[in-house]
């Protein structure tokens, strides 16, 4: 069956389904909802969809996603960083790490130039105007995880990480 | 800081990103990743990209994205349902859920009829083909499902849900 070719096609992440949600929330019957409170999918997915919307509410105006936010502190903790090892790193592909890098380039957050590391390869590295960018998101970013692991105790929060990272070693 | 409009712009989920992800792979100097491994956010994320990538392998020839299998499910468990109650229940916008209905709709798979349920609403309905489809789904699913469920005994796996259903209560 072809039906959607990606998730790009039906804009499940569009800032206007953040917009539509609460205007779409009406008096409705209860729905039986089968087999998905049982699948880890379905319930890793509901939870993901829960913290996207949060910080795209909250973190850099609702103007950045979350890999990017992952590829700054990346720049930050490695300068001088390639492209290629972040892709590996946050284990999502080249093109998507090339366009994020761009778009950073353009608001003069990160130059590109050769490493200091290898001189082989081109290297990244925060402007001082990145850095000041990432303070300031980072601090959303901690007020965001918060207001999520405030739901848990240390000891739970812990479990739940513990049990994460078998699904993503 | 506008950097990314959206989720969309980068094609992180696109099935690009499945193909050459493997390709990229190259061998690398072990990065610093900073406060990320202690963010819940991240942790959610990393696994819902691995569930994401076996689901979009393995179930709907890699065609299908997991709402609209969730979406077929709940037509055939609420025979008639109506849109905005889809999405409501899955937490996602309705012009989402159109897109999903129309395309379902263009491949014969559900039908929009007057609601036995509200004459005055338009209910979605499941046709033949649809429910062959979906059970074809289904199993795949579950098969997809396996592959991740088993690295947990059934304890853990019952405390993991109870978890992830404190952050999408």
């Amino acid at each position: 069956m072809k039906v959607a070719k990606n998730r790009r096609a039906t804009g499940a992440r569009s800032p206007s389904r953040r917009k539509t949600a609460k205007a779409a929330k009406a008096p409705s019957l209860p729905l039986s909802i089968g087999l998905l409170p049982n699948l880890l999918g379905y319930n890793i997915r509901r939870a993901e969809i829960a913290l996207w919307r949060d910080f795209s509410r909250t973190v850099g105006e609702g103007e950045v996603r979350p890999a990017l936010f992952s590829l700054m502190i990346l720049v930050e903790a490695n300068p001088g960083v390639a492209q290629i090892d972040i892709a590996n790193q946050l284990d999502i592909d080249k093109a998507t790490v090339v366009g994020l890098v761009h778009r950073l380039q353009q608001r003069q957050c990160v130059v590109c130039q050769q490493s200091t590391l290898d001189r082989r390869r081109q290297g990244i590295y925060l402007t001082e105007r990145g850095q000041k960018e990432l303070n300031k998101l980072r601090q959303e970013m901690l007020d965001h995880e918060t207001r999520f692991t405030r739901l848990f105790s240390s000891q739970e929060l812990a479990q739940l990480f513990a049990l994460l990272r078998r699904i993503h070693p």
